[in-house]
């Protein structure tokens, strides 16, 4: 744990006091998202101490030039950036004409951040003493609507508390904007007009290269003791606009601006019609005004709430924990378009850059399928599906052939865009969590219709690219892997890889499955797919020569599967036995170092373990687990998640809670030192799941809904809601019993500890 | 073979006609040196076609800042370059006032360069048609001189040859240079004097960051018939500076501008000397002349041929491809100064930045140890001594402690400076190859004293490396050497790569006995290095163990030396079962299709059984090139030459013969397709080691000189000269007979086919 100044509170994150070196954690832990554009918790004035600006609009990105001295055939041209958008929030706000700056202030009292997740907003309150000594208390509301998602809405309230005052209130849009983690100072946006209408103004800029449109907007208004305070258009630059309000305000009366600003973007509408469409959606809030469209927000949250909460009795950390993952999930994505993709930061940083990675079918995609409507999760295997062309282009580039597919490593648009080497090219068992995903959409939903209209073309480019990319050994003679980068990429360019030869085999084995099903029992269909896809008989014969014959490094001394070839030729010194002082070794030790020691970083054969459960004993689940996780140091967000999951299988249950901790405050508490870069948004996905998956034990297992409920002995009790199949089934789990509540009118039968249960509708 | 249009010719380089696609490969093949400075052959006056415009100044960089998406712990932060130094040999010409440009002329006839590699002179001559049509035949000389190593000389005539014409020569300086590899167009030279006075000029410029003062100076005259033209001073810019020369040619007549210029450098004077001291060098070769500085050149060039020429009979491109390597060689270190070193491009192009790699150590020092007195080599070996301290800040960066010792892939002043991790974290067995050079020169010259004074501090950091860098293995009961890259870079982040391993054992085994044999002779030195390196017995005693007890990759089936751990694991296809349309397979292939390819860059495991060759059998010999020649795809400049030798022993003349082609022709004829970036200079040592050792089977055999000789039978004969222990033997191979001449007053005894052959001296 790294940091505490976060106040537990079941339903807000809360900050009680400013402390400047705070200011950078707080701007990622008060993130405000509406799964369309997000915010870091960035001061609305000016603030001149240590801040990282960000604002981001989804789908938004820049292809970033990436440079390394030595370029090898194949690498990606760019590095697809999340692109930092023009600020709409700024309000300068001047006293006396001197700059209210909290980091200038004689004094700052009584600062309070709260992000309320219940409700969806957030607010900071504060008394500043000026360098002028006047004193000024000062509270603002904001919040990014879900109801109408182009907009956020400001109310900024200011009261001079020991003198009169002449107060300047300039809000402004600024598009003058680069990322922080730009290369070499380009220019990102392209500012083609800015200009201003009595109390609204918009900055239209595209970005460069990708020429994405958008329309940044704003509305101002203020009052002060009931009177509308007359604004005037200000200052406007290259990339720059402002409208200005000047008030006189007596002691102890108050001035309350009203902003409300956001993005119009050419993904929704017609590049020329980007104005248009912001004055039509200002129309619309307006009209409403600030404190109905903050009702609708309450309402909207109250919605998502009703279905997603996870609440936890007796452990308010752990509460607060497990609902600010559940809450910034629901800010990142909200499943409505299957363009938009779930980035590892969400709208809270820059860092990873692209918006989609393995992170969206291994870990998010479960928690939108159990929380949401099952087209949310279609909404994401979709997204890949519009990806295939891309990603066979993608395994083109690396020499594969007819038809074979390799999904990106990182993406914003189907192509890939990260730059090491070692991840793009050798990381490819990311195209069996692609296939997993098919698997396991169809396992919750039973809908087939994915397979048959898109699945299937999906896998087979995946078989395809898996067959070419074994070859038969003749030392072994069975089929290998050679030069990968597993999930554990504390190891790379490693030959055998269990977990990425056991998806391969799997990902063989269930495509060859699903033709032979759909073969039988959609023959149109199958007729398509084979005409599309150009399938040929002779390769199903050789994928199943392949999958039937691949070879999988096991130590019978150990009784566990290698996690690669030459695996235990390494100095087996366990993560307990290093010195404190090494750790996290990502930041203490030299890259060669890292990848001849055995330390993992995140699970890589517990990984297949949790995939392909059902495949293996408890006993082997255990051997594994016993030799891997002292090994493990859990420097990446995704690791713990597993591990708690698999602890709580073996009812190893303090061990499984402490898994949890770590994960679902991972960010409150910001165990890895970086959350000032942003928040580990993907990871939160795995937070939900040791709670419904691990604690809970829910399975899928044949077609029917399975609960082997565990407690912490921390907990008093918990509960979560799952949509299964369009039937909502409320579980609450306690140190005394187990309750199964149906809601809804149709009768289901789940299993219980493996024992067959009848819930009935309620009412 | 790419290209063709070089003549064959025995001592020269010859091109004829004017071909625009040609020049940027001939002024890599046409560039000239003296070991403090060097030129690509530009074209004097201006050239508007294509060209890579390159001077270069030994011993002058500049640390460039590399940028990768995603740092990692350790990595360097800069990568040095090769510096392109102020133009000091540009002259603009105008005819009437029209510019000579060979890419503008209307014809351009009896187009000739010769590159005189008996004399050391550079010469260019041409009839040119101008726009205004005006005929020009023009003639220069060039060269960097020998005897001055400050100063080169330019006499460039011209003469109108279809009408009277107003002739304007303008001689200038300009600092305004960038490097054609500059990362995002940083400037590296800060230029801080501009100044001229009567005929001469001067610019004083420093380097970024290094600050490495230099001053680029000229001086220049013009005569026709006989008479001085007086020049006058032209305009001076910020980082430019001219001279001016006009006079009116009736037709026939001729004029000639000579112009001396160069560098001198803060390396060898005062910064704050450096006009002066271009003064007086100006002053000593313009007392000289043209004409005698010329003279001396060439006496200095008989020189270097007297004792450094192999003459071969009977296959004139043979000789042309030698000779052309022996005076690249010569060209680029002289062996003056051991604070320089071999670039892999000489001062003929930029690219692999850096001027010292293992090159040196492995195929430089045999040549210039044979060729050279033994001083030369020693300031080979002293430039490592010097950086010992940075290379053990380089190991401690790596995590390694104690004074372990890791020398540089790549480096200017000792530190690292490459910047890919897998080769410069991995390809660690460069170390070896720095007490491989210590042991060698022993070996060859009987001189002790380098080790006493250096050397053994020197293996003492490079054997507590070895003992860190290795592991136990539980699984192999033995020492392991994991996550390296061997000589084969078309592997990374193997285990036990042979190579390494064998050569880390070598290290650890020879650095004990030198110990030893230091404590036994020379107790008073032995006391100061173990004061000086903190030495402890229980050290030597972690050494032996390791050494006695290292794991070697072994195949039983093939009775081969395994390349590293997993290599039989590969679809072992060999090369000429490989489509011709995907070679060479860098140009050709992804990255890790490569990786995980059978096909070896360079020798690895042959590299091996070279250094060692009298620790392995002839047997072991055979088996390992039979099976890994099939695989060696030759891509690297530095394979073939061992190959050759390798084969040489084995008998197999005809292999050794096209080897020995490809490695000697490899720059003449573009075998590469890259000639236009610069010439392959560390590998020319190679080919001098193919014809030495390969087929004169040259050895050191217990301090006796040792031959085997063989011929080609594309050859009469062919000879060559050793300077063995400064006593200077000729050796004449013939396909009738073998003559060994000794030159000099003193009797030996060397080996002819293992029989002892006492040579008497001759006169």
């Amino acid at each position: 744990m790294n940091q505490e100044y976060i106040k537990p509170d079941e339903w807000s994150v809360v900050e009680e006091g400013f402390d400047k070196e705070n200011v950078k954690s707080s701007e990622s832990l008060f993130s405000i998202g509406n799964g369309a554009m997000g915010q870091r918790a960035n001061f609305e004035e000016q603030y001149s101490g240590k801040t990282f600006q960000g604002s981001y609009i989804a789908g938004v990105y820049y292809p970033d030039k990436t440079r390394v001295g030595w370029w090898k055939n194949g690498y990606p041209e760019y590095f697809a950036k999340v692109l930092n958008a023009p600020n709409w929030i700024g309000i300068n706000i001047f006293i006396n004409d001197v700059t209210l700056d909290l980091n200038t202030c004689r004094k700052v009292d009584n600062f309070r951040r709260e992000l309320n997740m219940k409700e969806g907003w957030y607010q900071r309150s504060f008394v500043a003493t000026l360098p002028n000594e006047i004193q000024v208390s000062v509270n603002i509301t904001r919040f990014l609507s879900l109801n109408f998602d182009e907009v956020g809405a400001i109310q900024y309230t200011l009261e001079v508390l020991n003198s009169d005052a002449k107060i300047k209130m300039i809000p402004y849009l600024d598009s003058g904007i680069t990322n922080e983690d730009s290369n070499w100072e380009d220019k990102f946006w392209n500012t083609t007009k800015v200009t201003s209408e009595r109390n609204r103004a918009f900055i239209e800029a595209h970005t460069m290269k990708t020429n994405l449109a958008t329309c940044t907007f704003m509305e101002a208004s203020a009052t002060s003791s009931g009177i509308q305070i007359e604004g005037k258009i200000g200052e406007a630059k290259e990339a720059y606009v402002e409208l200005e309000f000047e008030h006189d305000l007596k002691k102890g009366e108050n001035i309350t601006l009203y902003k409300f600003g956001g993005y119009t973007v050419s993904r929704n509408h017609d590049p020329s019609d980007l104005i248009n469409a912001a004055n039509t959606v200002m129309d619309e809030v307006t009209n409403l005004g600030f404190n109905t469209l903050l009702q609708k927000q309450k309402e909207s949250w109250a919605d998502i709430w009703k279905m997603s909460d996870i609440v936890i009795e007796g452990d308010i950390k752990a509460q607060q924990g497990i609902r600010f993952n559940i809450f910034q999930l629901n800010q990142t994505y909200l499943g409505k378009d299957s363009r938009l993709n779930i980035g590892p930061k969400g709208f809270t940083g820059e860092k990873y850059g692209g918006s989609t990675y393995w992170d969206t079918e291994a870990y998010c995609i479960p928690f939108y399928m159990a929380t949401k409507n099952q087209q949310v999760a279609r909404n994401l295997l979709e997204y890949r599906y519009n990806h295939l062309e891309k990603a066979i282009e993608n395994a083109e580039k690396l020499g594969f052939k007819n038809g074979a597919a390799l999904y990106p490593m990182v993406t914003m648009n189907g192509e890939e865009c990260h730059n090491e080497w070692e991840i793009t090219f050798e990381e490819i068992h990311r195209n069996g969590a692609i296939a997993f995903a098919i698997f396991n959409y169809y396992r919750y939903t039973g809908d087939y219709s994915y397979i048959i209209e898109m699945g299937l073309e999906v896998l087979v480019g995946i078989a395809r690219f898996w067959y070419q990319r074994t070859n038969f050994s003749t030392k072994a003679q069975q089929y290998v892997i050679l030069g990968v980068t597993g999930p554990n990429e504390y190891e790379n360019n490693v030959s055998n890889n269990w977990y990425t030869n056991y998806i391969a085999k799997w990902c063989l084995d269930y495509t060859l499955d699903q033709i032979e099903k759909v073969k039988e029992d959609y023959p149109e269909d199958y007729k398509r797919i084979i005409d599309k896809t150009k399938l040929y008989d002779v390769e199903l014969g050789e994928w199943s020569k392949i999958a039937s014959n691949m070879y999988f490094p096991y130590s019978e001394k150990h009784q566990v599967f290698l996690q690669q070839d030459g695996f235990l030729d390494k100095e087996l010194i366990k993560v307990n036995d290093l010195p404190k002082s090494e750790r996290p070794i990502n930041q203490k030790w030299s890259w060669d170092r890292i990848l001849r020691s055995p330390y993992i970083k995140q699970a890589d054969v517990l990984q297949g373990l949790y995939f392909f459960e059902d495949h293996f004993s408890i006993e082997e689940l255990k051997n594994n687990f016993d030799f891997y996780e002292p090994y493990t140091v859990h420097e990446s967000s995704l690791s713990p998640c597993v591990h708690s999951i698999q602890a709580a299988k073996l009812n190893r249950m303090e061990e499984a809670y402490a898994f949890y901790l770590r994960t679902s405050r991972l960010d409150l508490d910001d165990y890895n030192t970086e959350v000032e870069e942003g928040l580990h948004i993907t990871s939160m996905a795995g937070t939900w799941m040791s709670v419904v998956e691990g604690f809970g034990g829910m399975r899928i297992i044949d077609d029917t809904l399975s609960f082997e409920p565990r407690i912490p002995k921390q907990w008093e009790a918990y509960s979560f809601k799952i949509n299964f199949r369009n039937t909502i089934i409320k579980v609450k789990v306690s140190d005394k019993s187990n309750d199964f509540l149906l809601e809804g009118e149709e009768e289901i039968t789940i299993l219980v500890n493996g024992e067959k249960v009848l819930l009935q509708p309620t009412n």
